[in-house]
């Protein structure tokens, strides 16, 4: 295992919180053990935060001081459809450092959690606050030409499938869907999930378990607004950016997607960044996981300035 | 363990099998390891067994002598996609049997296999032997009223996604799918396949393996003419009657798929046959799987009587 020793102890992590249980009298406790760092690499001045709700649903802006309309970036937080708050405070650091060097108003989204909650309930508050935000864009403050989404496992799953819903329910167009160590093949049927290394976060049978509490019927795991990767067809999605972890099992069903969004004529891009694993881009301290946000922060600050531009996204090979 | 001697045996058979292994150069020898036994369930008298091409697809026919226009069954072998054949004469006794009992012309088809020819190749040659034959109902002296589809294991993955085809395409309109042992779920997802048991024919893994000969890519497992069961919309389909084993890991699935049916307003019966194991409905002298082919050849031709006295069909329960 060549893993750098922050990255091994996060591993360690995973499995003792494994032990929690699933079931919905362990929630509270599962929910308690979910807590990220500050992740805001330095000083972030300027960026004010505040608390609204967007067509019933709780949101969370970020929003840098002294500018006039501003690009939209939603985001979906990770936690495995079951755990994870976007009113936590967990993620202000994250996102306010991700609304100044990117340059945009940053909204992270309250989307209700299964169990208690199951498909489509969370995909649908995100995809209704997508709506609700660019449908007033004068109150927000929102330049429409330059709205994206994105999200981290759960949320990067969430991502994928908002942008399949904006095309397919006639929303609003996106400039990019990022998709960080995002699932997209609920089935979990890649070879990765198959082979099980000891630098995987989990299991295909522990990560099954967690997706039975947020879908009700094995015909659900094949639906694309649950496992993106088998959309009919991709034509028409916005670009989407990658990034997965070498040793994310997860890995393989996001290169699979990003394969076939390429054959639909859709720009994507798939980076795989070393010594990585799943989540491991939130490690605080360590320097692979600054240069992951760094990454990801710069992507969406290109992107929101040739959107802003009228001017075609490249995105980064 | 609770099952007869006949069906330990066969399971111990199966094992034997999946060490000839899986590679192209593996095929003669694994092809030539599965023959069927003689499955006739006694004399049958006055079938005539002849072999055509349907527009370039080979096809036995099995025609019970001295009737006019008759109902046709279309017939799909099993052999997870790789091995198997209509023209080794290892069908002849059980579709001669099913052609006598059903009063039908009984359409066996040689379709193309994988790894040689992967997905789509060989559900391909189903509907186009289904088609070709439908449209000279003249030639081969066939009621159009009642045609109906049928198959076992990977046969029953063809019947049921012939069903969908022909829905899609325009194509004949289908009386019954008979699904034996069906696999409807090429992820193979279900709980079934995530808790083996000795019982079991075969584990997820070495069942994925086959399917990895079949399909060419990840999102190929979730397309609905490979998983059936993962078909956005079913309404419309054929009636269908399930025979599932109680041991088998597919039995999941089908069940789900059946569910599935019937909330779409498609007439769907699942059967599950006690003690039985994936295939032991192959066995010759065994008791419950001679029940076995009564009974689908008794389900097949109460539908046909049906169909062709313009009734609705009525599954039995």
């Amino acid at each position: 295992m060549d893993l750098e020793p922050p990255v091994r102890a996060l591993l360690d992590q995973y499995r003792a919180m494994a032990g929690a249980g699933l079931s919905l009298d362990d929630m509270p406790t599962l929910r308690g053990m979910v807590r990220l760092p500050d992740l805001s690499d330095g000083p972030v001045d300027g960026v004010a935060i505040s608390d609204t709700e967007i067509d019933g649903v709780p949101v969370r802006l970020y929003r840098p001081a002294g500018r006039g309309d501003l690009p939209l970036h939603l985001y979906f937080h990770g936690g495995g459809f079951v755990v994870g708050s976007a009113l936590s405070g967990d993620l202000d650091g994250l996102l306010s450092r991700r609304a100044l060097d990117a340059a945009c108003l940053v909204a992270s989204v309250e989307y209700r959690l299964a169990p208690e909650h199951r498909f489509p309930a969370g995909v649908n508050d995100c995809y209704t606050a997508l709506t609700g935000l660019t449908a007033d864009p004068g109150r927000h403050g929102i330049a429409l030409d330059a709205v994206t989404v994105g999200g981290s496992s759960s949320g990067g799953n969430f991502a994928a499938a908002v942008s399949l819903m904006t095309r397919d329910l006639g929303g609003p167009a996106l400039a990019l869907q990022l998709l960080e160590i995002a699932g997209t093949d609920l089935t979990k049927t890649s070879n990765a999930w198959r082979n099980p290394r000891p630098e995987h976060d989990t299991s295909r049978e522990t990560d099954l378990a967690m997706v039975d509490l947020y879908l009700s019927s094995l015909a659900e795991r094949a639906h694309p607004y649950a496992s993106p990767l088998f959309a009919p067809d991709l034509e028409g999605l916005a670009p989407a950016y990658f990034m997965n972890a070498e040793f994310d099992p997860r890995r393989d069903e996001c290169e699979a997607y990003a394969a076939r969004l390429r054959d639909a004529g859709v720009q994507a891009v798939s980076r795989t960044l070393p010594g990585h694993v799943h989540g491991s881009m939130s490690l605080p301290d360590w320097q692979p996981a600054r240069d992951w946000r760094a990454e990801a922060n710069t992507v969406l600050a290109a992107v929101n300035k040739a959107a802003l531009a009228g001017e075609a996204v490249e995105l980064p090979a």
